[in-house]
C-alpha cells in the first residue's frame, strides 16, 4: 500500500465537531488499496479499558485519482475522545495512529499515541443557520443597479456606457428596493452589497465613515428602508464589512497624519515614524494603493471598534450578516473577537470572508462560517473558459470538485459563497466568448455544489464585461436585451436549490467518458445534474447533450449562444477524460 | 515520483513566521525522489509581474524512511507573499500549487492557486526567551523534596516510606530554597513546582484558592523567599496552573452547590441542571473524579479570573511562567487570552502545556510556546524500556525523533519541555529495569534534542518508582545512597546544553547500524553524541561502546548499572536496524 498517502490530522478538515458529543472523523486513503477501515475509539479516560473501546465502520465518501476518502460519525458519552484507525488492505490489518502506520498497535502502550479530541468546546462547532440552507444570494454593486438619477449632480456616466474608475451612474438603495420583486421573482432569498457606508467613491472600499450610508445611497434610512422590505419577503441582507483598510480621509487617519505620535490613533495603523506621508509610502495600504491605509487588525482598540460597527448595524437595522473584505489579512485574533460580536447580536447572522485561496484555517469554528468560493471558481474558468476540451476533461473536473469538497469541513462547505464572478473578476460570459450555453452550465454546476450559489447582478440576463471597471457596468432594465434562456435557467435553479436535495443533501460527483454526474440526495429526494464536457454532441443514458449541455433529473437545460457570442464551438475531441 | 507523499500547508508548521518580514517554508516530498526544489515567490500584490518573482533554493533538511524534507528561509520586502514549489525529479519539473502537482504552471491565470499567506501577523510569532535557551529544567514535587517537618502534625510518612495517595512528608518551599545550591551545582537553570497553591490534597491539583500559597508550604512568603534567591542565581521558576478543574470545596463550586443558578459562578462550570451533585454525576470533572469539578474555559469570566491569577503571579511574585495542567481540555480562546496576559506581564515568561498528543495546534503562536514533549518519551520509551532491541532499532529510533522535529515549527521545538518522566508516569529507571546505563543514554538523547531538558527530581540521583503515588517518592539526601556516576552525567549533559551548539544549533540525525548519531552544530562549535542502541558492545569510528552506551564528541559516558538493576542485558540481536 502506499502509505505515504494515508493522512489523518485531529483537526480541519479532518475533524469536524457537529456538536459536543458527536464528531465526524475523514480519512484520506491510497485509491483502491484500502478493503475497508474502521475507527477504534473511547473516552479518553477510558481508552485503557478494553471494554470501554467501540469500533466504527467508515464508509468511503468520495474518491479523486490518488484518494480515497473515508468517514464515520460517531455519537459520543463524553467530550473527550482518544481513537485510532484499523485499515483493511490486501497486505493484511494497518493500524493508522498518531505515531503513523503500523501492524500492531499497543493498547497499553498506546495512551501517548492515539489520535485525540482532547475536549470539543463550542468554539470547533461550526452551525449553519437553516435560512442559509437552499438559499440563492444575489451581487448588487449599487451605484449600478437601479436609482433616480434626478437631483444627483455627481452622476457623470449615462446607463450603457462603459464604466470608468471615476464613474458614478446614480443607483442608490431605494433603486434596489423597488426591485425586489424582480429578485423575488428570480428566486433569490439574500442580497449582498458591496459597501454602503460613506466614501468617495462609487465603489466604497475606501470608507469614510462606517457608522453612516453614503447619501448618495440615500442614507441609513434607505438602508433601513430596503432590510424592511426584505425582511417582508423573506429575503436576508448582507453587508460589506470593509475592515482592513480605509480611505486615508477617514477622520482616524487623517487625525494621525495631522497629530502622528499624539493622536490615540497612531496604533490603529502601521505606520513607520511619526506622521504617515503618501510620499514616503511610510505606511501599509490595501495593496499597493496609498489612499487605503491598513488598519492594524491586532491592536484592541481597532478589533472592538469593529465589533461595534459589526454589531450596530445587525442590532440597529437588521443587517444579516457581513461578507468581510480582504479578509484573510485581518488577524485571527480580529475575526474571532468578531465572530463572537456578531453571534452575540444575532446566531443566525452570517460571515463570510473574501479569501481566493485555500480558506480553511479560517473554517475552524472560531472565525468565519463561510468564505467566498474561488476555489470553485477557478475549477469552473478552467473547465468552461480557460482549458476547455483541454487537460481538464471530465474526471480531471469532477476530482477538482471532489478535492475542494475535501479541504473543508461540511459545515463550512455548507456555508461557501459559491460564485461566477464578481465586482473583482471579469464577468463569466465574457470569460467563456460570450457562450451563454456554457455560462449556464457553470451555474448548474455551481447550484448542485453544496454551499450558497450567488448570482452577479446582470450576469443572469446576459451582461457582459471585462475586469474592473469593465464588469461594474449599468444593469439593464430594458427586458427585451435580456437573454430570457438563461434568465428562465437560473430562475429554474433558485427553485432546484431550494429542494431538499440541494439544500442540505450528500453528494456524489462521478465522472464517465466526457460526462460529469452530479447527485445530491436528502432522504426520498434526489437530483441529478448530467453535464457533457466535450465540444461535442454526446449521449449518455439515451440523453443527448450538446457541447457543454446539461440535463437535470433527465430534463436538459440548453440556452443557445447568446447574440454576441465571439467564439463558435466546433467537435475538436470526441471525448475529453 | 509517489506525487501522494507531496504535502505542503501555508500553516504551522510547513509555514513558521520568524518576524513580520521572514518566513521559513517546509515542503515534505517523497523519499530520494526530488532532485531539488526552489521555492517561487513574491509579494501577494505584486505576483502577476514576472520581472518581481524570485526563486529561492531548498535545502533538504531530514529524512525518514519515506520523505525528505525541505526547507527554505525568506527575507521579504513586503508581509504578503505569493508562492509555488518546483520541483526538479527524474521525470522532469513539477510544480506544487494550492491546486496540487502539475506539470505547468500558469502565471497569468494562477492568481487563484498559488500558495499565499495572506498577512504576517505578530500574533503568529514564537519568540524563543533567550535564558530558555541551554537552559536545564528541574521538577520539584515539593512535599517530598526537603522541608523541615518539625511543627507539621500533618506529616504522616517517613521519608524513606513507600508514599500513599494521602501521604504528607513536610516538603515545603523553604526546604527547595535550602537546596538551591544543589541544584546549581548540578546545572540547573530553571525550577518547575508542581502546584503550590492552597489545597487538601499533597499534590494540589485539587486547587482550593488560586491566590495562596498552601501554608504546608509556607504560604506566599516561602514562594517570594523561593523566587528571590532562585533569581539571584540566575534561576528561574515555573509554576503549575490547574485551570481546568478545581477542588469540589472551592469556594466558587461550594457556592454553586449551594445557590445553583441563582450562583454568578453556575456558568463557570459544566453542570446539567440547578445544583451539582456528585452523587447523580451532573456535572463535567476533571478524568472521572468528582472531586474535581471541570472549569467551563469558554466562559468569558473564567478566562478573566485565570488571565488575573496568571499575570498576579508573575508581576507581583516574579514567576517567570506557568506548565498548564490538562492544557488540551482548555478552551483555545482561553489559551489565546491567557498568552496575552502573561506576556503583557513579562514577554519572557513562558507558557509549556500539559500536552501527551501531537502539540502541534497550539503552537500556532498565539497560545502556548511549548508543550511537554511527551512523544519524545514515548520514542526514548519504546527504544529503552519496551521495545530494546526490538522493532524500532536505530534507524526507527532516529525516523520517530526526525518526525517529532518536522511536526512542529523549529522555535516550538527549541521551547518544549523534554522529559524522561514526571510526577504523573513511572520513573524511567523503573521503566528500564533499574539500568541506569539506559537512564543515562536517554538523557544524552533528551539533553541533544532542541527544547529544554527536564529532569525530575531524584531521577538524577537513580531514584525509582512506578507508577503515581509510587514515582512520588521522598528525595534521599544522604549522598551514600546517590548514584554518583549516573549524577555526574546529568552534570557534565547540563554544562553541554549550555553550548552555542546544543543551546540554539542545527541538527542532524543519522543511523548507521546499531549506532544512533546526533549532531548539533552552532557557527564553530559542533557537538556529536553516538549512541550504540545494540544488545552487544559495538564498534563506530574506533568507539567501541557496550549495549546504550553513548559518547559525546568521542568522550565515552557510561554508567555501570545501578545497584538494583532487575533486568540484565544480553547480547540478542548484533544488529538491530
Amino acid at each position: 500500500m502506499n502509505i505515504a498517502a494515508l493522512s489523518h490530522r485531529p483537526g480541519t478538515p479532518y475533524v469536524c465537531a457537529a456538536a459536543e458529543r458527536k464528531v465526524a472523523l475523514r480519512l484520506r486513503a491510497p485509491r483502491g488499496e484500502v478493503l475497508s477501515a474502521d475507527v477504534i475509539y473511547a473516552e479518553k479516560f477510558r481508552w485503557h479499558e478494553p471494554e470501554r473501546r467501540q469500533s466504527s465502520a467508515m464508509a468511503r465518501i468520495c474518491s479523486d485519482e490518488r484518494f480515497d476518502w473515508f468517514s464515520a460519525t460517531l455519537a459520543l458519552d463524553d467530550d473527550r475522545l482518544m481513537y485510532i484507525f484499523r485499515i483493511n488492505a490486501a497486505e493484511g490489518v494497518l493500524y493508522l495512529s498518531e505515531e503513523g502506520v503500523s501492524r500492531d498497535f499497543s493498547f497499553e502502550l498506546g495512551y501517548f499515541n492515539c489520535f485525540q479530541i482532547p475536549a470539543i468546546h463550542e468554539e470547533a462547532i461550526l452551525r449553519v443557520p437553516e435560512w442559509l440552507r437552499g438559499s440563492t444570494c444575489y451581487q448588487i454593486f449599487p451605484d449600478r443597479f437601479d436609482g433616480d438619477v434626478s437631483g444627483k449632480p455627481f452622476v457623470n456616466m449615462k446607463r450603457d456606457d462603459l464604466p470608468q474608475p471615476e464613474s458614478f451612474a446614480g443607483g442608490d438603495l431605494a433603486g434596489i428596493t423597488r426591485r425586489l420583486d424582480y429578485l423575488e421573482d428570480l428566486g433569490i432569498r439574500c442580497l449582498y452589497l458591496t459597501p454602503v457606508f460613506q466614501s468617495y467613491s462609487s465603489h466604497k472600499y475606501d470608507t469614510l465613515d462606517y457608522t453612516r450610508v453614503d447619501e448618495r445611497f440615500g442614507g441609513n434610512d434607505a438602508l433601513r428602508e430596503l432590510i424592511d422590505n426584505a425582511r417582508k419577503r423573506g429575503m436576508r441582507v448582507l453587508l460589506d464589512g470593509v475592515f482592513n483598510h480605509c480611505s486615508d480621509d477617514h477622520p482616524f487617519f487623517a487625525e494621525v497624519r495631522q497629530l502622528g505620535y499624539e493622536s490615540p490613533y497612531h496604533g490603529w495603523f502601521y505606520i513607520d515614524g511619526d506622521k504617515p506621508d503618501a510620499k514616503l509610502r511610510n505606511y501599509r495600504t490595501f495593496g499597493d494603493v496609498s489612499y487605503m491605509p491598513r488598519f492594524n487588525t491586532e491592536c484592541s482598540s481597532v478589533i472592538d471598534y469593529f465589533c461595534k460597527i459589526g454589531r450596530y448595524w445587525i442590532e440597529e437595522f437588521g443587517a444579516d450578516g457581513w461578507r468581510l473584505d480582504v479578509c484573510d489579512e485581518l488577524s485571527h485574533e480580529f475575526l474571532r473577537s468578531f465572530r463572537r460580536a456578531v453571534k452575540a447580536a444575532n446566531p443566525d447572522a452570517i460571515i463570510l470572508g473574501e479569501i481566493w485561496h485555500d480558506p480553511s484555517m479560517w473554517l475552524t469554528g472560531d472565525q468565519l462560517d463561510g468564505a467566498m468560493n474561488y476555489g470553485l471558481t477557478k475549477a469552473l474558468l478552467d473547465l468552461f473558459a480557460d482549458t476547455p476540451f483541454g487537460d481538464l476533461g471530465a474526471r480531471g473536473f469532477a476530482d477538482r470538485l471532489t478535492r475542494l469538497l475535501m479541504r473543508c469541513t461540511d459545515p463550512a462547505n455548507d456555508m461557501m459563497l459559491n460564485l461566477l464572478g464578481c465586482h473583482d473578476t471579469h464577468r463569466f460570459l465574457t470569460r467563456v466568448g460570450g457562450d451563454a450555453r456554457r455560462l449556464a452550465a457553470a451555474y448548474a454546476v455551481m447550484f448542485f455544489f453544496p454551499g450558497m450559489p450567488m448570482v452577479y447582478y446582470g450576469d443572469e440576463i446576459g451582461m457582459t464585461g471585462g475586469y474592473d471597471p469593465d464588469c461594474r457596468g449599468c444593469f439593464d432594465w430594458n427586458s427585451d436585451n435580456w437573454n430570457m434562456q438563461l434568465r428562465e435557467t437560473v430562475k429554474r435553479l433558485t427553485a432546484l436549490k431550494r429542494s431538499p436535495a440541494l439544500a442540505k443533501g450528500d453528494i456524489d460527483i462521478e465522472a464517465e467518458g466526457s460526462f460529469i454526474k452530479i447527485t445530491r440526495r436528502h432522504g426520498n429526494d434526489a437530483r441529478r445534474l448530467l453535464l457533457n464536457a466535450s465540444s461535442c454532441s454526446e449521449t449518455f443514458d439515451g440523453i443527448t447533450l450538446p457541447p457543454f449541455g446539461f440535463a437535470v433529473d433527465g430534463d436538459i437545460y440548453s440556452p443557445v449562444h447568446s447574440n454576441d457570442c465571439k467564439e463558435e464551438l466546433s467537435c475538436v475531441n470526441s471525448k475529453s477524460a
